[in-house]
């Protein structure tokens, strides 16, 4: 196989990568991590990620890391295949742009601090900082304001396609749906019709799967 | 003007897409926004950011924010002018792609936790918390040294030429070069050579005298 993708499903930045795999319809090879066995700081590891992370990618001699620089790479590589997850026009990409940026710098920081928290904590059997949730769960709400407002004037975030800025939401999602936070996106009529439409895809149900395997 | 942007000197984000600006050598008019006086969270600056943060970015019609998407969007739209900061290859762009997301998600959370600590909260005569500053360096110090290692293969970290995964990296290396955080920069030649390198560019030079001003 040429695509091969080091980690594991449960990793919340391997299922972005996976997901966007499936989008695109190309064949990849998932090469599991023992991150239990601290594998990935193992010199073997560490020459495919030096930062000892997973996800870590290969086509063929290209070795990529950070799992949102595998999905910009696999869109753009890929673009004639599957899904099409960016723009090419240069106005709609500069807005495509921004919203990714909003899921990395703005989403993400709490989002990935109350799954730990509310979703992988109880699994691992370790208490929950409810300071820590709670304070996340005020910013969230607040950041979820600006995405019904976003989301009552486009069907998806970039625009009126789903592209990266949607797809790269969907794991940490799929966790924090299953916790209380699941609260504020369903008492937001878009942001709750945003989230069954995109967690509806077959791509994603495909990850989905393989996380309950795991 | 055509171009203008929202924000201040001092921010290091607004920095940031002013020394992206003086690269590509176009011209831009800077719209001050008063933090202190709370003008990013007035109506008028949310329509421009509805996340309330500078930088603020308008290019005709087009209105961005978040830093690094003003940026990647100013590299690619003025691809003709100054200096240039993306690579049109796709393998090459690949790689340049994991290390601004390198610089985004490993060196900045550390970084600009370091800035203030160490730099801005001085400056306010607000005490640092050596507790947090002391936890950063040790995460920093560990970042720098796959630096070092990638700095002993490649002038710059996305390869042999000065890229916006470097400029990414000036406003908050500045602030900390001040700090007694320099010593982790110094005592790795191949970071040091960079950091001379970098922050010798003439369009930082222009962004560093007018933090003085501000
Ligand atoms: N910014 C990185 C973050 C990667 C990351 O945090 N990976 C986690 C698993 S989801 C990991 O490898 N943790 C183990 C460790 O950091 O030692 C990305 O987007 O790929
Ligand atoms: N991820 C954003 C961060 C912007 C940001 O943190 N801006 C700061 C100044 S450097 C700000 O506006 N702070 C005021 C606030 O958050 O209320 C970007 O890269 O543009």
């Amino acid at each position: 196989m040429v695509l091969k993708l080091h980690g594991l499903p449960m990793s919340i930045c391997t299922a972005t990568v996976m997901t966007c795999l499936h989008e695109k319809g190309v064949d990849f090879e998932l090469v599991p991590v023992d991150l239990f066995a601290a594998e990935n700081k193992q010199p073997s590891f560490l020459a495919k990620n030096p930062f000892g992370q997973v996800p870590a990618f290969e086509d063929g001699d290209l070795k990529l890391f950070e799992s949102r620089a595998i999905t910009q790479y696999v869109a753009q590589e890929y673009a004639d295949k599957g899904t099409n997850l960016v723009y090419q026009d240069s106005k709609k990409g500069a807005i495509l742009l921004v919203w990714k940026e909003v899921e990395a710098h703005q989403f993400d920081p709490a989002a990935s601090k109350l799954s730990w928290e509310l979703a992988y904590k109880p699994f691992f059997g370790i208490t929950t900082d409810q300071a820590v949730a709670e304070e996340n769960e005020a910013k969230l709400g607040k950041f979820l304001d600006v995405y019904e407002t976003r989301l009552s004037k486009f069907k998806y975030l970039a625009g009126d396609c789903f592209t990266l800025a949607d797809l790269h939401h969907l794991p940490c999602l799929h966790y924090l749906m299953g916790t209380r936070v699941k609260e504020l996106f369903q008492s937001r009529p878009h942001v709750s019709a945003w989230v069954a439409d995109i967690t509806a895809r077959p791509a994603w149900s495909k990850v989905v799967a393989m996380t309950k395997q795991n």
